[in-house]
């Protein structure tokens, strides 16, 4: 039997968990939606957010026939879980609990740092469930790399692919573009003041939790960073990553995966605006072009 | 008689208009309101920003008493400026209009150069505003600087502020900090962008529109970094000052501003979710404490 998998986020981040699943499960099928008419969520109160959700919930189950559920946003996966699950008749797996499970099978120190969005950072949603398997978190907001995730300021970005290309007769240089060093420097600030409150805690961290669904694209980046900066024993755990490999295993337990699919294979993607943007960004999450997405609305 | 002058912005951005009415017309009464429950307006339809600014517009008038509105918001100025004119029955002033006019005022070679977020940009409204007087205009988004902005990775931002007293037993030293240097770098990499591409069309400006209520804020490092490029000859336009200047003509044409005041001069601010970030950074963009935000429900 193929398995109809629901995957929702409040923009298009959410497609870097699409991303890590599809590569996992490459015969189901996919049904996507951005709800960005209303994001970002991170802004609204819980309640508002509840509601949001469990009607982009309902959406992706009774109109896509999803029997699954992956809430690919950390926003609605630390405020609307809950509100999520009762909403719908299947299994709904959020990105917190598996990014906490993740940091507890590769801390060591039991003491992890977390980076994230405003919004995440003040639901405290990332201490509570690595508290409740014993690790310590500090979660650190980091609002300025959304936006540069959004700009293509990152090594392979759009932006950056564009300048080399028009520099291709200039001789080759050593330097990185001045748009990737600035994402660098962004990046040497955040962990510099995290590493330092760390210590101010008297903590010992030995893992970095990615606790937005935009940040997987600077991995690369942050990687090469924290390794400029001696801190290269710190491991980092993709939410994403650990999201899509939970979904495996709570798919493998409902459905068959050696079973011939019954049905191809395939991805609707449906967004609740201006699907333009959707398009242009979300191949960079995706890793390969999202195909024609389909406008949809909600509702109040 | 003592003018009740309403301003409206999506957030709070807009308090940088008010910060400036308020220097010209100090004996009003101001009602500020930012729709903060439904920021932002950038990435919404014409037909929904037209809605929700409409019942803003409304709010201030009916409920607040205003004689007088001024949209403090480049992105309702651009696409909702006749919704709310026809909305409410006082004089409504945008920020568009002026910003264009005083740079028709301030520049010889007719070619002037906006920077603005990427929802004003996409409207094409300055563009449009400034070929009504006359001038060329080329208009660059610029997305990472609201965040950097809110960040407060500026010169006498809160975070630096704080850094400095943290090394404030350290030696002085002459360079910027790191993240004020991040955004000198994010200004030099649009700055040189832009100016590239009005060459290539072969465009002389000799003035640069900022349109956007964050970017007052920015103007001593902009002009840092444009000396240092070697563009001081190119004139800054802020938006939020050539409306405050507009907007006390309107004024002055219906009071009679030289009478003495009728009722005491003051501020009341309003928001439509969380008051807390307007009550936090308002400070930084009005110039002083806001004091308290009245939390209210304009509906769906």
């Amino acid at each position: 039997m193929t398995p109809a998998i629901g995957v929702f986020d409040s923009g298009f981040g959410g497609l870097t968990v699409l991303r890590a699943l599809m590569a996992r499960i490459p015969h189901a099928q996919f049904a996507f939606l951005g709800d960005t008419a209303r994001l970002p969520y991170g802004s609204k109160s819980r309640r508002t957010i509840a509601r949001y959700a469990a009607q982009s919930a309902r959406f992706l189950v009774q109109e896509q026939g999803a029997q699954f559920l992956v809430i690919a946003c950390n926003t609605a996966s630390a405020l609307a879980l809950d509100a999520i699950q009762d909403a719908v008749p299947v299994p709904v797996l959020g990105v917190i609990q598996p990014g906490a499970a993740a940091a507890r099978a590769a801390s060591h120190t039991g003491d992890v740092l977390v980076i994230a969005t405003d919004a995440t950072v003040h639901s405290h949603a990332y201490s509570a469930a690595c508290q409740a398997v014993g690790l310590r978190a500090l979660e650190k907001a980091c609002p300025l790399l959304v936006p540069l995730v959004e700009e293509g300021w990152l090594e392979d970005g759009p932006t950056i692919a564009a300048s080399a290309a028009q520099a291709a007769s200039a001789p080759p240089q050593e330097a990185a573009p001045p748009q990737v060093e600035v994402t660098a420097e962004v990046i040497r600030i955040y962990l510099a003041e995290l590493i330092a409150e760390a210590a101010a805690q008297e903590l010992t961290p030995d893992t970095l939790v990615l606790g937005c669904t935009h940040y997987p694209l600077l991995r690369p980046l942050l990687e090469r960073v924290m390794a400029g900066a001696g801190h290269s024993g710190i491991r980092v755990i993709d939410s994403a990553e650990a999201a899509a490999e939970a979904a495996v295993q709570l798919v493998n337990a409902q459905f068959s995966l050696s079973a011939a699919p019954a049905a191809a294979p395939g991805l609707c993607c449906f967004a609740t605006d201006s699907v333009e943007k959707f398009e242009r960004l979300g191949s960079r999450f995706l890793g390969h072009p999202v195909g024609k997405v389909e406008l949809i609305d909600l509702g109040g």
